[in-house]
């Protein structure tokens, strides 16, 4: 009987499940809306039924193993607590894993969502054969997550990979965190819009065209005008770059891991932001410039690469989770 | 019989030898001039003369058990070769490992002299009681060290914790590594130096008298300035204090550790540059925010403090690395 366990990927917009099993094969995946507007006991109801169908119906076949749950914001990893959920507005100071264990009477692990990307991609991706590295996750916001010896590095209180919150601009944009010059206000789908409004406001003929045609104006927009050419478009991606070469030349310089994963949707730009990470981080990283890949050293060489795992990434880490117990 | 080691912290100016026993107690220090011009042979010569002469004295009523050397640069932690050492300009791609315990006939470990110092602050200092923690040392450069799991983390090549070479303005004054706005080109005493010289340009007038009544106008005589009140030198100091700042800021967001310990000869200034580094702190870091001492809420804390051992943490630090085998 093959062991298996549940992952769920708690989004502010999509509730995605996947039963997994151990050598990484994906069973069964399931796509559900998250209905924030109805309330936290209203999601968490939807999230534990829609989990005990997928576990019926593979019942006396395979054993579970446990349920690992990915959510956004902090979560407090020593009682199981979500702090705060910039998506899940009503989910304060909420005992997630008891609360969730009650219901299901199986064992849940919580992770922040980004932690259980990095997790994933180390499994499954893009990191696969190391077990140091370290993933940004450029979605609505940049999130991070650390793997160290092949597990997760939590920190003291489980906050540590906040690396979306690194200052890479010290005088320069407003952060919902407080700070300014977050990586985040440069490097997320959100900081690209701004950017790009920014540009229209600055006179960005096409930009400017391309956002009153589409009432949901988005990063996608912008870098579809980037590989058109369009040199207003492709500066943004030149400031996502930077950014990211900034934050990631002062981790290289800090941990000398031997790989670093850029993932969340904003990485389908990769092509258009990652000349200008490597420009950045070959000059800013003494550490990146003796054991970048085109260095003529011998030894180790430390990697920079687009995730693989797409949008699956936090989920096959979510369910790794209960595998590492 | 007790076991003992010998530490080496080998500066561009002195050469300071250690036998420390396991529980940490000094058995005995030695200070010699490190006759750098007279070129790299003599300097391992004396070196090793000197911990000869030390292990000779101790025959018979305890056992050496290796020796640990720290040494300013960056070390190739793989097979014991420093790669390039400011303060030891010719000691470039040199196997200093397998050459002193040839001499010595007596295992050696190498390490970079930041990480020792670190480890020594985590063996017997400041950061005593913790496991995982990261030092800076503020000298003529800054120098970083990370320690996780109660070792010192090297990363992939042996290169992680430089801490100083974060980049903390991404636009700031250009740095010996290449990069600009180093947090070294802010808070070292080199730092230090160059921003009173800027400021006395700009009409700094105390600054500028005290400069000219003393051929080698150092730190410390900012510093003595500052703690009299001087407005253009506290000043000084308190972009000191923004510029670690700032790298904690980062720091403590991606790592979460529990302990920071700011030690060097620039950190005698610690009165006068540490209320900057929490000002920023607490605006700049998240994580911090949530965890600093003063927070309300309950759990553990981000403590950040002064170093404990002063000049001879690298010493007790290299003492430890046999014993970490």
């Amino acid at each position: 009987m093959a062991n298996y366990t549940i992952g769920v990927d708690l989004g502010g917009t999509n509730l995605r499940i996947a039963a997994v099993d151990e050598a990484g094969h994906l069973i069964e995946k399931l796509t559900l809306g998250t209905q924030v507007a109805l309330g936290r006991d209203h999601v968490v109801n939807e999230m534990c039924g829609a989990i005990q169908q997928v576990a019926e119906r593979h019942q006396g076949s395979s054993e579970l193993r446990g349920i690992g749950i990915g959510v956004p914001g902090i979560i407090d990893m020593r009682n199981g607590m979500v702090r705060q959920s910039p998506n899940l507005p009503d989910w304060v100071d909420y005992p997630a894993q008891t609360e969730i264990e009650k219901r299901l009477g199986t064992r849940v692990f919580l992770e922040n969502d980004a932690n259980a990307a990095a997790l994933g991609e180390k499994w499954l991706g893009a990191a696969r054969d190391f077990d140091d590295m370290a993933m940004l996750t450029l979605g609505t916001g940049v999130g991070g997550g650390i793997v160290l010896g092949g597990r997760i590095w939590r920190g003291m209180t489980g906050m540590a990979g906040e690396l979306g919150h690194m200052t890479v601009e010290p005088d320069g944009v407003r952060c919902g965190c407080g700070n300014t010059g977050c990586l985040e206000v440069y490097a997320s789908a959100t900081g690209v819009v701004r950017m790009a409004r920014e540009a229209i406001s600055g006179g960005a003929v096409a930009l400017g065209r391309a956002a009153s045609a589409d009432a949901e104006f988005s990063a996608k927009a912008v870098y579809n005008l980037a590989i058109q050419g369009d040199e207003d478009a492709r500066k943004i991606f030149r400031c996502v770059g930077r950014a990211l070469g900034i934050a990631l030349g002062s981790m290289v310089n800090a941990l000398n891991l031997p790989m670093y994963v850029v993932g969340g949707g904003v990485s389908s730009a990769w092509e258009a932001f990652s000349p200008a990470i490597f420009e950045e981080l070959r000059w800013r990283s003494m550490v990146y410039k003796a054991t970048a890949p085109e260095s003529l050293t011998d030894g180790p060489k430390t990697l920079i690469t687009r995730a693989l795992l797409g949008s699956d990434a936090g989920l096959y880490g979510a369910a790794r989770l209960p595998m590492m117990q």
